[in-house]
Formats: C-alpha cells, sequence, structure tokens
C-alpha cells in the first residue's frame, strides 16, 4: 500500500476497499467490518437519542488525544448529555489527497481504541477522497445512538430557580491545550485536553433521576455558552462564583496571558449539570465517586432573575457572562 | 447577516446561532429545530438500521439536484437498501470560510425540502466553518435511523445461485450527468441526475421479502462494483447480459465517446435486487408499477461459477467486469 492518500482511494474500486480494509476494518474492529452500508442493530424501542457531530480540529494531534478520540468522545458525550447510554457510533471520514496514510491508521486506531475501552462498538462508516486542497487533512463526522433508561428526561424545559449548577471538573483544559499548542507554548504547558467519555459519568446520576433536572456538555464556547443557552432556553437567569469555578491554575494563568476567559474555553471531558437544590450534594458525591468527576464542583444557581448568566467575580462585584459574540477560539473541535 | 460564512459562524457563540437559526432552521424545520444537542426518538424497538455517508460532490449544484438533496437521498436510500423504513436523519455541515449564505441556504433547503416530500424528518446536526483553503465550499455528512419490518432480511449471505438480478431503471445517468458537467458537454446534455429516494420502492417489495435475497443502492462504482461485492460475498458468480441493461442512448453514447463504461458510472436513485427466480417476474412488476421503478430490468442471474462478475455482451462474447481498479470518477457524490 502506498503511504499517501492517492484520489483513486476515494473512487469506490479495489483501492477504496483495500484502504478500508488496511486501515479501518483492524483499526474500528469487527462490528465495523460486518457493516454492509447500513448496520443492524436489535434495540429494545423508547426514548431513543439520536445525535451528530463532526470534526474539524487542527492541529489533528494534540496532548491528551487526536480528531480519532475526539470525534468518538464528542458524540458519546452528546448522548450522555441526554441521559442516554450510548449504543453504537458511525464514523465518516473526509480525507484529502497526500495525506500520510500512517496518521490516518493512527488516528483511526485511537478511534477504535476507545470504542474497545468503552464497549461501544462503531457500527458503520464512509470514507471519501477529496483533491489536495479541497479539504485540511482529514474531517471526522460522528453520529450515534443510544437509549435512554426509563424515567430520565434531561432537558431545558425542567430548569427551575432555585436549581444548583454543578461542573464535573476543572474548565478550559481543552480550550487552553490547543491554544497553547498553537502559540507555541505548549512546550511549556502540563495541560492536556480534557478529551474523554463521561457516560459513565452521567449513569451515577440515574438514581437521582428526577431531581437532574438538565445536562450538557461544555464544548465548543465553554460553560458560558452552555449556560447562556440554559438562561435563555428556560427563561431564568443564572449565578455563578468564579471563586467556586475549578481552574487549573496555569490555565488561569496562561488565559491571563493570552486574553482568554477559561469560562468560553472548549472542554471535552466536561458535563454541565443542573440538579435540584436539595439533592445538589447527593448529586456532586456520586460525581466526585467517578474519576472523571473527582474535581466536580457546585458553581452557581439558577435564580428568577433575568434570563442572563450573572458572575459573581472574585472581587465581590458582579457582572454578566454575555454570549461569546465572534471568534473564540476556531477549529478546536 | 453578511452574504459570506466567516469564521466566527463557526465559534459556537451567537454568530453561529444565528446562522442556524436564519438559514436552518427555516430550511429544514421544526423537528432539526427541537433537538437540543442530541435528538429524543420513541422507537418501537426490534432490528433498527444505522448508516452515515459523507458527501463531497463538486459542482454543489447540478441538472437533478443538488449535494442537500443528495446527502438526504443517499442516507434514505442506505436505510432502504437495508429493509429499512427510514424515521430519522441527521445532517453536519463543514463549510469553508467564503462560501456565499444564499448557496449554503438553497442547499440546506433543497435537504429539507425532501425531508418534508418524504415525511422524514432532519432531527439533529452540526455546523463547522473550516478556514478558507481547507474545504471547498461544503460537505455534508448525514446518517440515518430506519426501522426493519419483521421478516426482512436482506444481506449478501442470502444469494443463491438461479437468483435473478434487477435494476430499478436506467443505469449511469447521475455519473454521467455530473461528468458531462465537467466536461463541457452539459449544454447539450438532456441527462439529469437521478438523485432521488427510493424507500418507497423498496417497502413495494415486502409482501415478497423471503424471496427477496438482497438490496443495494449502485452509487459510487456503479452496478459493476455492487455486483463484484455480491459475487465476492456470496460466493457465487453472477452473469449479465449487456443488452438486457437498460442504458439511456445519450448515456450510451457520451460513454463511449468519453471511454467510461456505464456500467461503473454512479446512480444515486437506483436500487439494485436479488429476487428468487421465480420471483423476479412479480418483483418486476411491482417495481414497475412506481414512478422510481418504470424502467426496472431484469439484467441477468446468480451462477454456481467463480465468484466473479461475466457479462454476455452484445455480440454473444462473454467477458469479466473487474472490480474497477483507479480513478473513476471522484468526487461524484
Amino acid at each position: 500500500m502506498s503511504d499517501k492518500i492517492r484520489m483513486a482511494h476515494g473512487g469506490g474500486g479495489e483501492m477504496t476497499a483495500r484502504l478500508i480494509e488496511q486501515v479501518f476494518y483492524e483499526a474500528l474492529g469487527g462490528d465495523f467490518k460486518e457493516a454492509n452500508d447500513s448496520a443492524v442493530l436489535e434495540l429494545p424501542g423508547g426514548k431513543t437519542a439520536f445525535t451528530t457531530d463532526s470534526f474539524v480540529i487542527s492541529p489533528l494531534f494534540f496532548p491528551g488525544g487526536d480528531i480519532g478520540k475526539l470525534a468518538f468522545c464528542g458524540t458519546v458525550n452528546d448522548l450522555a448529555a441526554a441521559g442516554a447510554q450510548p449504543v453504537a457510533i458511525s464514523a465518516s471520514f473526509i480525507i484529502e489527497e497526500g495525506m500520510d496514510i500512517a496518521d490516518l491508521k493512527r488516528i483511526a486506531t485511537s478511534l477504535g481504541d476507545v470504542s474497545r475501552e468503552t464497549g461501544i462498538p462503531v457500527v458503520a462508516g464512509d470514507t471519501k477522497v477529496v483533491d489536495k486542497g479541497s479539504a485540511d487533512k482529514v474531517f471526522i463526522t460522528t453520529a450515534g445512538i443510544g437509549i435512554i433508561p426509563e424515567g430520565i428526561d434531561y432537558h431545558p424545559r425542567n430548569i427551575r430557580p432555585g436549581d444548583k449548577i454543578i461542573v464535573s471538573g476543572t474548565i478550559g483544559d481543552h480550550g487552553y491545550c490547543i491554544t497553547a499548542l498553537r502559540e507555541g507554548i505548549a512546550i511549556q504547558s502540563s495541560v492536556t485536553s480534557d478529551c474523554r467519555p463521561l457516560h459513565e459519568l452521567v449513569a451515577l446520576l440515574c438514581p437521582l433521576a428526577g431531581d437532574v433536572h438538565t445536562v450538557r456538555d461544555a464544548t465548543r464556547g465553554g460553560v458560558g455558552t452552555v449556560l447562556n443557552e440554559w438562561a435563555r432556553q428556560s427563561g431564568n437567569g443564572i449565578l455563578i462564583r468564579e471563586t467556586m469555578l475549578p481552574v487549573k491554575d496555569e490555565v488561569k494563568g496562561g488565559c491571563a496571558l493570552l486574553g482568554f476567559e477559561p469560562i468560553y474555553l472548549a472542554n471535552e471531558g466536561k458535563m454541565l449539570f443542573i440538579v435540584s437544590y436539595n439533592k445538589a450534594e447527593e448529586a456532586l458525591a456520586l460525581l466526585q465517586s467517578h474519576s472523571a468527576g473527582v474535581d466536580a464542583a457546585v458553581i452557581g444557581e439558577v435564580t428568577a432573575g433575568k434570563p442572563q448568566v450573572i458572575m459573581e467575580t472574585e472581587w465581590g462585584t458582579r457582572r454578566v457572562v454575555p454570549v461569546p459574540r465572534g471568534e473564540i477560539l476556531l477549529r478546536i473541535c
């Protein structure tokens, strides 16, 4: 096999078949191989979550992960945020002519590895090749299906004044890691992307189902964007306290230097939860019992105020946390 | 709203929200709007098909369709080929900075139109923007879920010697149309892409379920590629007769001129069926009763021979129809 992607790898003929066999079958495993255009799943029925995301991150490889792991975790976490247990993932690759096949295989293997670790199979996929200059190495689009257990209904419409807001760990790690990499300060940085699957973490809260009002992973646009969406969707105010936000010291310092706010930085392994005030401590303890939630913290609450996000700063003043407007961090996921 | 896509449209903030609201909500409709990262579906359970495909066709607009319609139909047809009735589609857009928003809206509307016509909702999606030169205008990845009725099991393992091979209509129209467009002979051409949804057509054969052995849409790589895959997967030979292949005169003539074979040209609205020999006439009549199947024809049969595809030519000679090797037609879907 040649070591670079050629246009013929996307022609649908023998070269395509060989690429799929030599790169994707081995990397993604048996369920992927079995799929005959459509995968056939045996589902229990009932409430089922369905989601998709495209991944265009640059660079492809970064401390803590790569586009393959990210593409898998991103869709798993979207399903998890709906309260679903993921049962099947698809992965479709758009590849630029000239890409190193070794890099592609490394990415596919990374995606396959997290599939094997979680036991969530990649059951369907596709490969397209575009001419050099018509894409940037590789883009991956994943979609996923998950089963929502009886009694789970996570939706912003359930948000009530008094509810507590919990974040599952330190914020901004992924966004800071990628920015540090691009700004050339990665060599001194110990911050890696937090990219990881969170479905187990979310499942821990199943026993509190009726008191968990809504859940979201705080990816592109960060915690600040999710909170603003919740304020708008629920018509309630949101008050957070800066001192309660878990932020790594290096991220805090680096953000001050680079002119970013951690609250807008992308996360790829952090969930936000809105929980009844009287169950917040219990939820927090459950989250902290899991390796993905050791740094979980209550960061604020829902108020009966105007539908906006207010932050009480370190100095005790209050300011609005607006919806981010322009170019925050691009191609971050 | 500015008339070109800017990087900030992909930032996840206010610009992204406005783009989604102004372009995608209106184009794709209410189910898309309701989706909160994950769509929540109520499924009956049982055998469920799941598939995905990326679309990178160039040019974006062509006689008979555009990348939006194509992306919807492609995934619907993959579900249909599994015998499934499609219930939900997702659509994820990777957009190049500088793209005309009017073009994007036209494409999204075209996708939404076929969703409305078929009643199959687009329930989830995503939008990413990459910098100018890192993509070619827009790529769309769709995924889909479909329910497989009781008793339906379309799979190459069911193929038996003696089975008849049926194609649902004229072959090569999509591939020829795009090629003619690129070669600059489109102005004299009356051939349009056959891009259309085929789930209704396939559903007509439900009463013959046990005698319909396998089904595939003959997209990239054409009829020749599907037949070769079937020969390999089933371990049987396949014999087709050139005189029985439905090919438009213009496609036949144009192919001779351009050095293509219609059998390898992509279709976006044609299904191949393998049916028990004693039910083939009945299946054919059912297909011909539908507007998508008026030109359906039996084109050959499965044999006990070597696992390869043999064509009996117009002159009565026989030749192997190999798996296409190299660069056939690129970015055709």
